[in-house]
This record gives structure tokens, C-alpha cells and sequence, in this order.
């Protein structure tokens, strides 16, 4: 049922901290077979805008050093030494270079002497029931380029690109530091989505608490409350991301970009609040369907439990005429057996009747 | 039953986040039919007080100018373009203009070079299990203006107008930021209508809860559940900004106003403790539902199980004449018949009374 | 049952936040037939003290321009104008006035230039099911002088006057501080009783929930339920306040009496703790309570059931002698009826002894 | 049961606020016989050690102004003005006199100008079901002495006062913060002793609600439950206290002992955690008893049901053949009686057989 | 069951603080039989690997005065003269020696003068229902050595040892901060393990629990619940460990190492986080286990109910053809019997089809 996002959590563990391994190490810790790493360059100012698949990390340097604005894409992480090589051309930290194949990391931010580095989960599909997958994607900040770093190949950028080929969007006219601002925002709505399946599913949930509960019921209210705080935990930390690019020093962003990283800063707030509530209604939820399951087993016993109490005086009637005494006056009459039969139907039905009025059955 | 507070929610997310739009894009986020966009415009000083309908923003530089106080009402949001001349002739960030327009904010409070902006949830209507609709109010504070953007148009504001029209109230003596704390204030006056609402639906039921526990009882309780922290989550962010208003060295407020703003702050937190007691009565509530429910439940199964066990003895009775041995001296006596029935009579009022007494009936 | 707090509740939204009306006009929000307004001026130094009725609040700015320390001492708030009027001698600010006929005030403590003022809620009577009253207390220290606003006379200050009126006593020797602190400390004293009264209540309903659960048990519990977030609310903020008191720079209150509100301070959180703790209680209470309703259930329940049991055999026997088989040796024997009925009588009494042992009745 | 402390709990309130004392008015709240006041001096330096009882106060002042270091031990608080002569002698606050009398204090700790006091709560006996009491101990740390006032004798102090006869300890070459340390350190090691009490209880009641669950247990995990709260009010304080002492700038004590605090923090840290951890299982003991009690009980019920399962088919059995039919072949036959005992018999053991396969019984 | 862990928490009390003990002096109070104390010096730098045995402590200033870092490798506490020898030799602080052999330290961080010391516990072995147990490791780092206390030996230290061995290893090449780091980097990495097969266990459980409750389930449930504030206990405080060694300004730690030590801190927050999940998982399981068995009991009951549902009318059937009337026209009918044995038979098969149909069996 949830088995991915379990053998997830799993791997995690287990192929991250392997003993012998120096720490800075770079291993590659996704699927087991890893996308084909591809490497495309877009390259622009307000005039040009070029994309170019590079092949070769060796002409990134010269290619960087032209003036303009550079975003290196790269997606799929089967290269591990394409991307080591690429880490070494912009002098990264060997400690992000292991950060980026540990395709496993909580979001986090970090800032070095020459770039900051900042990961985080991307959710790509699935429900909370099922296949709750995520891919990691590390954003990286220089003086003027931005790499992005995505393990899985996505169409999240699209709109980005779309923005950069119109010859007079804000984004070509704008600095570096807006490109990995638009970046990281596309990223942030992209997790609405996310969230947009999961209400939809817990208000599914809670309408089948309420109208026809069963045992499945429990599994799936079981599951969301499993998922959740992995769903959490890969949203919490941006908070605290935002807040610190929202108000730091920090020499790669410029001030007037601070206002919308506050804007940003606030959409993840409303999705860490809807998490939250999340949280808050699969308790709910949780609630009313033990409640209703109780109601419907109840039910069910209370109505047999009446049918009981309907055969019980029926039958002891019969005991009364079954009795062998000798002078029992009604046992001789011609329509006994008759009368007998039709006052006992008189009780079941006034009894009926009864439980009826009383809201019983 | 609550479906427009859900749509509501979706809502938000759905149109607000379409990928492929740059941030700052205005789009209205609102209802379908928007209401008609209408602009007036209150100048005022310590003698004059004039109300004017403005079609043109163009006109609006010239209008402000003038010395005194200026007061621009927008209500409606049809005419999105008319909302983006005023904010242009204003020098409003387009960030700003855009979440004026994505009626689905949170509370938040932004101070930018030349102005200061407050956005609010107004609730508009409505009760706590159906319809708990808000609207989007955003206060602007200028130098020497307020400008006031309601989704809806309200009677909130027409006692601020009252005064207004006196000549010699405090409102016409005083200068800019006396209007926009007095409007702040109505603002948060109206909050209370609603706890009020909510309270007196939250103490019947209570009462529900005790007298006459229902299924849909059940539904109402979970109602109030899951309405609770969204309006939990359109209030608790004023408190933050009320403690900046009255705190922070803000240029347009004086530090006159300091204490009033200072008052706000305490109704805010009032209304705030309120919706957290909601909170802690709606859990309550439920405790005294489940274990009602439980007890009118268990009490039929109790009572529908005495009555079986009055039955089982006066059965064994009959049983018990209806046997065939040969010798059995009371089926011979004359009115063995009668004994035995007023025999199992008297079982049967002995045991009633017995119950009775135990108080099990 | 607990009407009156709940509609003190209310009051305090539905009066208070009028539309129409102007921040800072004063509105008594109390009961319909408010307390008649009585102003006594203490005066007193090492030397002589004196008190004496006030009808004329113009008499009032020469008698404090006297040496020696002044205790304006005003209960009952029928005369609002009266009361607005001392408010302008003493140069209290609007919001102050407005605040002190506003009796609904949760505690507070405000710094104003020329004089410091204090709200707090004196619990009257009353138990917590019923009728838990409470009225307002103001308190404001001057350069020379101390005011006291109750909306209600209680003997409360009787003890602070006891003292006055001793020649020697620490009171009479002291600055006017210590008098601010006087009645601050008895009003503290007062918490104490109320916090006694609720705490032997809570301990009957804990010794009801384990000996004799009933039905007004589980009304009761939820009532102190209710209750205790109110209580709680009324003296939280005294914690924050102490707080102040001891640690502020003050110009009105000269070092030296730090320790005295330090000690207040411990008091103070004594208080609250015991309202934390009584939270928990009336939890563990209902808890218990709700296991004992059920296991009372659940006894009845099983003793029916055992009846039941113990019949069931007996009707088979007597349905096995009442079988019409032509050859059925026991029912040709003498004493064979005599014999069922001592076999019946055996197996009753056998599995009574049974359950007996079991433990099951 | 838990009567002692109770009343423990409400003499505080009872005693302390008596209306009409001037605050700092020393009166004694604990037993109502309090133990013979006795004042023991131990003087000594690294060359001597001396002991002496003292019966009169005025002696204090030059015994102490000789060198060395100087403990001035007082227990039993029978004799108040003599703990009063002391205090003057001393020139300890009337506030702190007040506190040392009124034996309820919580734990807390204050510096005056030429003193510092620390109060704290000594377990003195009893397990947490019946009379957990509790101390007062207030240790007062001065230039060249520390003054103990225990309520209570004890030989809790013995190891202390072994340690200072030896004539090469640490404690005799040191300064007097460091005996300070080590009678604040005896008393924490006390708590331990308590914490183990508490701990066997607890675990000796989870193993009752695992295997014996009985109704006093439910009464004894409430017990557990009112008490946990006055142990941890009477530890919590102390963490608080630790931290000052190890961090604080405190003339008194010299920062080589610092690290000797910092050890006693991580002690005081020890026992809250061992607090909190108590609360946890308590919970979690009360979910296993209420889970347990339940299955028990239904245990019964399924046991008793299954018994009349048994016996329904059997009864309808001995129905058929007690049918007078003219033509029923079976009532004809020789061993017809004989077979049906058999058929009937078979069908109980087949019953019985499937539930006991089933688990059910 | 957990009876190690327990007897384990118990010993740290009983032992530790034995009353009549100075602070400061050390005593073992690990296992009964400590295991052998064993030293090994590895030296190293760049060009040279050393690895001796050491027998006398006496030798250790001279080898650790000649250059290169120094690693000295303590396991076994049975010798603690050995190690008080060590500890005076390196000038450690005389409570530090007391806590090294006192094993049963919560984590802590710890600065002094020459050298900073780090405890820690390492879990060992065994799943959390069974002999979760943990041994103390102690790392002290000075100017150009570590010294590593641990109680019970371990294959941990090889993979450090290894990367030691190598060349030209970032190990031989880095200072002695670098080593302190990679021994507390295997000792985090080493709580993973625990970490996963708590994990496994937890999913167990929770398999368990929904497919197949028994009454085992609950005890193991309950044990995770008792061993997670254990687990929680050993693990919180090395985040603030950790956030100390990347922040603080250490003199004995370079500045390039922080951004190890922040790798650190982001494991260690993991860990933390799995354990609070667990916690968290925890509960959910003890909802459905209940839940379940609960729901189990009840279908056994309700089909025991459903049983006798059945029967119930047949029996009255019989009743009816067992009374004596004289006029009863079935009785005479050929088939009469046949007939009645068919309607019965009809009967019972229609209500068995309604039961399943409404999928009550």
C-alpha cells in the first residue's frame, strides 16, 4: 500500500550511512536506475536568450564567464562524475556535491563563500494513500548563474522557460538573483498541487466516515496519518528557508528582491498551515468513524436483540397453552387455538409498534 | 452544508497558483460575478467634509493633492483595470495590487517606502454549519490618504461615516491615521459579531448534546471541528499585526495613536481567546455527545435484555408443567392452571419491581 | 446552571462593541442596576489619618494638593458623569475612563505618563457550577495618591484600613507605593478563597465519580469545564503584570519595594498553577468517571446476562421431559418428576456457585 | 488516602492569607506541633572542627565573626521568635523570615545584598498512594556562613557532617560555597531516593493492570495521576535554580565552583526528565487497564453468550419432538428418545468444539 | 521483557547516589563483571601510522609530547585506577573521571580549560521489546590528541581505523578536530541502525495489528511506548551538542570544520525526528489495534447474537405445535409434521440469507 514511501524512508538509512565511507563521499542513493543525467545551458541578457545541451563539463567555465545571465539545468543523476566534475568547475563544497546525490536530504539552506546551496523535495505524484513520491531538486546561487540540480526530469520549468524566450518579461530583464527566485517559486506552487490531492482525498475519507464506514476506512485513515508528518517534515524546514533569504544579508540577493521572497514566505506558510489542518481533520475524521462504526455495530446488535424480545413472550405463551394440566378451560374451547394464535400476533405487532414509536428499529 | 467554505479553500489554490503566470500577475481570485467596482472619494478637514463618486482614476492625483484628509472607498472588483490605475497613480508595488485582487489572503500587514498595508478577512454572514463566508478588506495608509478595498460592498463603514459628517467629532479634528485606525477599529468590532454567532451556536449544541443527542448532532460537532481553524487562521495573524501597530516606529502613525492601537490589541486578543475556548467547548461537546450517545444506546440494550430475562423464568415454568411424567400431583389439582399463572405473575411483578428498585428501568 | 457567566459572556461583546460609537466614549456595560457610586478619601501620614465622604469630585484636586498620602476610594459606578469627572481632575486618559466603566475588562496594566493603572477581576462569590461571579477592580497609583475603582463594595480593604488607622503601623509609615501595594496584595489574598472553594468542589466530584456516578455527574464535570478557561483568563495576565511590576523601572515605585511584588509575583503563580492543576483534575475526573458509568453498565448488563444463562439449561430440561416419545423410561417412574425438579434446582444452584466464584456477580 | 496531602494542599491557602496580617508578618503554617527548635554551630578550617549547641541567639554574632567557615544548623520550628533573633542577627529580610516560617513555600531562590536564600522541598517519606509529604528546607548562604533551617530533623545531613570531620577532606580545605554545594547536593541526591520509590510503584501497577486489573487499581492510577503534579511543582522550580546558580554572577559563590552547579544541574535535569517520563507511563498504564477491564468484561459476556448459544438449538430440538403432531414417525420409535439425547448431545459437543477452534472460549 | 532496561534504569539511581560520597569521586557503576581495560595509542601524520598497546599510563605524557596527532583508544572500565591515572595524567577535571566511570550519563557537552568532553551513549544491540541496551562512550579532545572512554568494546572505530591506515586519506592529512569528528560521525551514523530496526519493528506491530490483534499486541505496544522516552532520552541532547560545535566559538576546533559539524547537526535532527515519528506511530497503532480487537469482539458477539436470532422463532414454532388444545386442524394432517419441519427450515435459511445479505455474518 504505502510500501514505496516506506522502502523510502528505509533506503534512506540504510544507503546513506554505510560504514567505511568517508563523510564527503558522494553516492548516489535514488532509484536504482537513475535518470540519464542531461545538462542543458540557458544563457541570456535582455537582448539574446540561448539553450544549448552541454555534453562536456570542460566548456561550462568559459561558457559562464560571458556576460549575461546562466542557468545550468541538470536533470537525472546517472552521471555521478559528469556531476562531481561540474561541482569542481564551480568549486562546490564536497559536502554539497554529496548533499546533491543523496537524493535523500531534508530541505535545507545553506550559504558558502562563493554560492548558496538550497534543497528541496519536490512532490511528483501519487496520492497519500498511494505512491506518495517526492524527487529532490538543489538549487544553486553564484554571481551570476544559477544551477539547478533535479533527479527526476519534470515540466515544472516550462513556464519558467516560456518567461525567458518573451523578449521583454520581467525575467530577462532582471538580474540572476530573480531567475532563482522564479525557480524556487514555481517549486512552491507546485507543492499546492500536492496539497489540492490530499484535501480532496481527506474530504472523500470524511464523507465515507460519515455515510458508509468500513474497515478499509480505518486502513486509509491509518495512512494519511502516516504520511503526514513525512509530508510535513518535507514542508517545515522551508519556512524557516524563507524567512532567512527573506530578511538576511545576503551579498547574492539584492534588497529589492527581499519583498518577494516575504510573498513567497507567506505561500508557504498557508501550505505548512494546511498541513497542519491536515493533521487536525484525519483526528477528526479518525473520531467520527470509530464513533460510527460503534453506532453501526450497536445498531445491528439493538436490532436483533429486538427481535429477541418479540419471541420471547411469544414463546412463553405457547409454553402456558403446552402445559399438560388437567383443567386448563381454554384448551377446550372451539376456537382456542385461534384466539391463541391471533393474540399472539396482537403482541408482536404492539410491540413492534412500540419500538417503532420509540425509534428502536 | 458547508460546501461554499470548501470551495472557497480550493479556490484559492486552484486559480491563484496557474503555473505560467509571473508573480506579480494581478488576477481577481474571487467569486464568478465579482461585485460592480465603485470608487468614492471622502475629503475632509476640520471644517469641510465632501463625498464625491469617482469614475476616472485619472482624476485622483489632482483630487489628493488638496490639503485635508482623503479617504478613496473601492468596493467591487469587477473592473480590475480600474483598480490597477488607482494602484499605479498611488505607486502601489505590483506584489501589493496583485494580492488586493487574490481576494483569498491571509491577515497580513506590509509596510512599504511610501505606504503601509493591512489586509483582513471580514465575515460577512452566515453561521458556523453553513455559509461561514469572509471577504477580503485591504487598508492602505498613505501619507495623506487611506484607501479602503472591500470584495464587498457593507454597512461596516457607515458609522465611521456618521461621525464624519459631524462637524466637531474627533475623527474630522484629527489627521490621517486617526481614520485608519477607526476604520481598523470597526473592523475589529465586527469580528465580535461573529464570536457571538458562533458562541450561541456552540451553546445549543451543547444543549443538543445533553437532552437529545442526535446523528446529526454528530455532523454539527465535526462541523464546528473543521470550521474552527479557518477562522482561527483569519484571526491569529491580526494579533501579530496589532502588536506591530502599536510597538514598531512606523513614520505615518504617531506615537499618539500608540495607546490606541494599544486597545485594539486587547480586543484582538480577546477575540482570539474566545475562538481558542471554542475550541476546548467543541472537544467537550463531543465527549458529552459520545458518551450520551453511548448511554441511550446501552440503556435500550439494558432494557430490552430485562425484559428478556423477566420472560426466561415464566418460560422455564411452562416448561416445566408441559413435561409428561406420569406422576406430577398438580396438574391434577382443580386450579393448578390458575396457580401456576398467578405464580408466574408474581414472578414477573416481583422481578419488575426488583429492577425497579435497582433503578435498572 | 451556569447562565449568569454565560451571560456576563455575552454582555461583554453584545454592549461593549456598539457600531456607531467613537473610540473612547465611556459605557457603563455592567449589571442593569448598578451599585451607587460612594467616593471616600483616605488621607493619612506618620502622624494622622483621616477619611471623609466626597459628593463633589471639584473638592477633590485641592484636599490631594495636601501633604501626606491620598486614597481615593470609589465603589459603585451609578454615577458615571461623577466618575468621568474624577477622571479629568486626576488627567486620566480617555481610553482609561472608558476602560473603567467598561467592567468587563480582562486584568491589565497600563504606564501612562503621570500616573499608572491596574485592572484586575475580583471573584465574589459563588461556587463553579453556579453563578461564578466576578467584578472589577482598578487600581491607579499616582505621584501621591492611589485610586481604587470597584464596581462592587466588599470588606475586602477592610483589613488595608485596619491597618491605616494604626499609629505605628508599617502602612502608616510607608510611601504611597506600599499602599498601591497593599491593596494589590489583598486582592491576591482574595484569589485564594475562590481557588479554596473550587478545589473542595473538585474533590466531591471526584469522590462522587468513583463512588456514585450519575447522570448530573457527567453535567457537572463539563460545567467546571467550562468554567475553568474563564478562571483561568482572569488570571493569567496578573503573572505577566507581577512580572512588571517587579522587574520595570518604575519611576513610581521605588526600588525597594521590588521585593515586596516579587513576592506577589510567587504568589500570584501559586494561583495559577492551582488552575493548571485543576484542569488536569476535572480530565482524570471525567475519565474516571466515564469508566465507572461504564462498568456500571456493563455489571447490570452481565448479571441480566447470567440470570439468562442460568435458565437456558432448566428450559432445555423441562423441553426434554416435555418431548412425546412413546418410550421415555423417566417419565414412568415414581419419583422421575420429583427428581427434574431436584436435578434443575442442582444445576441453578451449581452455576450460580460457579459465577460465584468467578467472581462474576 | 491521599487525605495528608490534601490537607496538606488546602492548609497553605487556609493558613497563609489570613485576612488582615501585613504582608511580612512571620507566621508558622506547618503541623500543628512543630519539632523543638534546636540551633547546632559548626565552625572549623582546615586545622579544626567544632561543634556546639546554641540555646541563645545574642551568641551568634561574635562566635561567628571569628575566622573559618561557619554552619549554623536549625531544625524544629517550634520556638518562632528564636528563628526570629536569628534572623535579625543575620539582618535577613522580613520577607525571607516570613517565607522560612510559612514551611509551604515552593522552591525558590533569591539574592539579597549581604545574603542568598534558597528554599526547597524535602521528600520525606511515603509512597505516592498514602502520605507523600514533603519538608521545607531553606538554605541561606552568607560571607563566611551558611545557615540550614530544616522543619524537620533528618539524617540526611550525616554525610556531610562525616565528610567535615575528616581532617583532609575537600569540604574542610574549602571555602564555605563549597559546603553551600554540598548540603544543596545531599538534598538532591535525596530526591533520587523518592524517584525510585515512585518508579517501583509505578511498574509494580503495570504489571497489576496486565495481569489482575481490579477496581482499586483504577483508583490507584487517579492517585498517581492528583500526585504526579505536586512532585513535579516541587521539583520543576529547581532546574531553574541550578542554572542560575551555574551561570549567574554571584558574588557569594566563586567561579571554580561552577562547575561543580553545572554537575548538580544535570542531576536536577535527571530527575524532572524521570517526572515527566512517570507522567507518560501513567497514561499509558490507565490505557492498558481501561483496555484490559474492557476485555475482560467482554470476555465474560462472550463467554456467557456462547453458553446460551449452546443451549437455543437444543431447546428448539426438544420443541420439535414436544410437537403433538398425530403423525410425527420419530415418536414411534423404540430408541427414538435415546438417539435424540444422542443427536442433541452431539450438536453441544459440536458447538463447543467450533468455538473452542475459533477461540472463542 | 524490558526487565534489562529497567534494572538498567534503576542501577543509575541506586548506584550513582549513594549517600556519604564526596562529589568528584569515582566509582564504576556499570555491569557487575566490567570488561578488561585495554589502551591503544594510534599516532599519526601525514607520512607515519602508529598503532601500541599501553600498559602503563605513566608512559602517555612522553609519546603524546612528540608530534603528530594522538589518539588514545580506551574499552573497559575494570582497571579504574588505570583510568583515574590516565585522566591526572592529561589533567582532566575530577568530575570529569567520575562521569566517564559512572556510565550511565545522559549525553552532554562540556568545555573546559584544556580539552572539551563529549558523552554519548551507543545503543549496542537488541530490538526495543527486548534488551535495548546501550553503552557509554566518552570523547575528549585536546590540542593534539583524543582520548576516546569506551565502556564496552566495538567494531565501530575499524572503519575510522582503516581510513587511518590509508596514506593519503583526508584522515592523515587533516588535524586532530578532524578525527574528533569522524569518531562522533560513526557514532551518529551508528544510531541509524538502531534507528531501522526500531523501524521494523514499529511496521511489524502495525501489521500486526490490523490483520491479527492479540493479546501480546498490546504488551508490545505498550513496551515501545516505555522504551521511547529512553530512546528520546539518549539521542535529544546531541542536537544541542551538535548546534554548539558548528556555532560556538571553540578554540580547540578549527572554523573549516563547522560546515562538518552542520552535517552532523542535519543527521542528528533525522534521528530525532524518526524517534518522534515513532512516537507518533506509535499512538496510531495503540487507535487501531483497540479499534480492532475491539471490532473482533464484537463480530463474535454479533454472530453469536445472530445464532440466536435464528433460533428464536423456530423455538416458537415448536412452542405452538406443542400446545394441547383440542382444536388444532394441523395436528391432525397427514404431513402436518413434514410440513412444519419444512417451514422451519425456510425460516431459518430466509434469515440467514437477510443476515448475509445485509452483511451482518
Amino acid at each position: 500500500m504505502n510500501g514505496k514511501t516506506k522502502n523510502h524512508h528505509k533506503k534512506k538509512k540504510k544507503r546513506k550511512h554505510q560504514p567505511g565511507l568517508a563523510p564527503g563521499t558522494p553516492v548516489y542513493t535514488g532509484d536504482e536506475t537513475p535518470q540519464r543525467t542531461v545538462i542543458t545551458l540557458h544563457s541570456y541578457d535582455s537582448e539574446t536568450f540561448n539553450s544549448i545541451k552541454i555534453k562536456d563539463a570542460e566548456a561550462l567555465p568559459a561558457l559562464i564567464a560571458q556576460p549575461g545571465v546562466h542557468w545550468i539545468e541538470i536533470t537525472g543523476f546517472s552521471d555521478t562524475s559528469l556531476i562531481e566534475q561540474v561541482g569542481e568547475h564551480f568549486l562546490l563544497h564536497s559536502l554539497t556535491i554529496e548533499d546533491i546525490l543523496d537524493v535523500l536530504q531534508n530541505p535545507k539552506f545553506e550559504i558558502y563563500e562563493n554560492y548558496l546551496v538550497l534543497f528541496l523535495r519536490r512532490v511528483t505524484s501519487g496520492t497519500i494513500f498511494n505512491e506518495f513520491k517526492s524527487s529532490q531538486v538543489c538549487l544553486i546561487l553564484g554571481p551570476n548563474y544559477v544551477i539547478s540540480f533535479q533527479e527526476k526530469s519534470s515540466h515544472i520549468y516550462d513556464t519558467v522557460k516560456r518567461r525567458l524566450r518573451l523578449p521583454k518579461s520581467r525575467l530577462r530583464l532582471a538580474e540572476v538573483d530573480f531567475l532563482f527566485y522564479s525557480l524556487l517559486d514555481v517549486e512552491v506552487d507546485n507543492y499546492f498541487t500536492g496539497i489540492d490531492i490530499v484535501s480532496e482525498e481527506i474530504e472523500h475519507m470524511e464523507a465515507e466516515s460519515f455515510t458508509q464506514p468500513q474497515e478499509t476506512t480505518l486502513r486509509n485513515i491509518h495512512c494519511i496519518r502516516q504520511q503526514l508528518p513525512l509530508l510535513k517534515r518535507s514542508v517545515r524546514p522551508l519556512q524557516y528557508i524563507a524567512n532567512e533569504l527573506r530578511h538576511e544579508r545576503i551579498s547574492l540577493i539584492r534588497p529589492e528582491l527581499h519583498i518577494y521572497f516575504r510573498d513567497l514566505y507567506d505561500h508557504i506558510r498557508q501550505i505548512i498551515e494546511s498541513v497542519e489542518i491536515f493533521r487536525d481533520q484525519q483526528t477528526g475524521i479518525m473520531e467520527i468513524y470509530l464513533s460510527n462504526i460503534n453506532n453501526q455495530m450497536n445498531k445491528i446488535m439493538q436490532f436483533l436483540t429486538i427481535i429477541g424480545t418479540i419471541f420471547l413472550p411469544l414463546t412463553m405463551v405457547t409454553g402456558v397453552y403446552g402445559m399438560n394440566f388437567r383443567f386448563m378451560p381454554e384448551l377446550e374451547w372451539r376456537y382456542g387455538y385461534y384466539m391463541v394464535l391471533t393474540f399472539m400476533t396482537a403482541i408482536a405487532i404492539g410491540m413492534l409498534a412500540l419500538f417503532k414509536k420509540k425509534n428502536w428499529i
